[in-house]
């Protein structure tokens, strides 16, 4: 197993299988020792944040398995806080694809001229460039398109996806009776075929969640969520 | 005639005749003392830039005009940096529609990571709301349509007229041996029949412009073109 590379919030090592490992930490996206999934730094450490996020993560990508919609989720081990993956290219240097069902966050700083905090977007999806310099800025399709990071066919794709995965994370918070505002996702080709899979995780550092009008913190998220 | 609205470097009265009068005045966009046609404040004053701009904008309206592109222009008085407009209405409030042929200012801050400075970019369009407070942010067509700001349709004509129109500047540049490197305008909905005009200006503080691989300063550029 070989080192490759430290994220934010997880660490990648290569298997001799050809698959990856991601090692999920303890560290937490946010500022000042608030959580912000929006954010670009590590605000806080929580203990037993990587297991939880693993844990969730497990559970939405063994739903999306179910339903073939295609994701680089191979197995987990939550003890070790350890996921086995597929390998997979980012578009570009990266991308985020947002999905918003309520106008918060980066959003809301945009488009607070025209938006209402809080007011129904019925899933509009968007997506950000992984770029900490520049702050993430919002791309257009057409722009992806231009500077080569990916086709239109395949932002269609993408987008497509995003709605798919971000309506089946939307239906099973409802089941407890919380509601997703946004959630954030990535994608990544698929290293052998080029096909677009779902990459990354799915916890609740990606999303912001709601219960009765309360923001629900990523670990809260999960409690609720898996135990 | 009455007062309607002071601009940054254009106030505006009602005739009653119904239509608009737009003053020029000898402010122009920047910042500490420094021209920047991406830039929300007024940096400095210069003598004469109100005519000037004014005689840049008379001779592309007029070119537009007998190329049957509707744009709100009426008449001008450049002695007097008066320019009599029809009525027509913002989009929301107000965007402005940028087509980029080199990769230069707000693009390159934004896409820097997968473009080059001076980079071709073939004609690409974006659209930016005017919004000083959230510093004009760029938003997409589904975006614009979702925030009912303007429909698909209308977006695609947006586009439509602003590739229209660029290379009309950008082909009447090249006759005196200047480059024109992006250009921004701005549309409104005629305000008889909701069909989309071009609106407000087309000068030297709307567009960078470079000759020798240099820049070319707005009251240089309306010297060379109409001089």
């Amino acid at each position: 197993m070989k080192f490759v590379y430290q994220g934010k919030t997880k660490d990648v090592y290569a298997l001799e299988s050809g698959n990856y490992l991601l090692k999920f930490k303890d560290d937490v996206t946010g500022e000042d020792g608030v959580f912000d999934p929006g954010a670009n730094t590590v605000g806080l450490q929580i203990e037993g944040a990587g297991q939880a996020g693993l844990r969730l993560t497990k559970y939405f990508f063994e739903i999306l398995q179910e339903k073939g919609i295609p994701t680089h989720f191979v197995d987990a081990n939550i003890e070790n806080a350890e996921m086995t993956v597929r390998p997979a290219n980012v578009f570009g240097k990266g991308l985020e694809v947002i999905c918003r069902y309520r106008a918060v966050g980066s959003f809301l700083r945009r488009y607070g001229a025209y938006a209402e905090e809080g007011q129904a977007l019925d899933g509009f999806v968007e997506v950000t460039l992984k770029d900490d310099e520049r702050q993430d800025p919002p791309i257009s399709a057409e722009a992806l398109h231009m500077l080569g990071i990916l086709t239109l066919n395949e932002y269609d794709e993408l987008k497509n996806l995003t709605r798919k995965i971000s309506d089946v994370v939307k239906t099973e918070l409802a089941k407890k009776g919380i509601e997703l505002y946004d959630i954030k996702l990535e994608f990544g080709r698929d290293a052998e075929d080029n096909s677009i899979l779902l990459i990354d995780e799915i916890s609740g550092g990606n999303m912001r969640a709601y219960k009765d009008g309360e923001y629900i913190e990523p670990l809260e998220l999960e409690k609720l969520m898996v135990q």
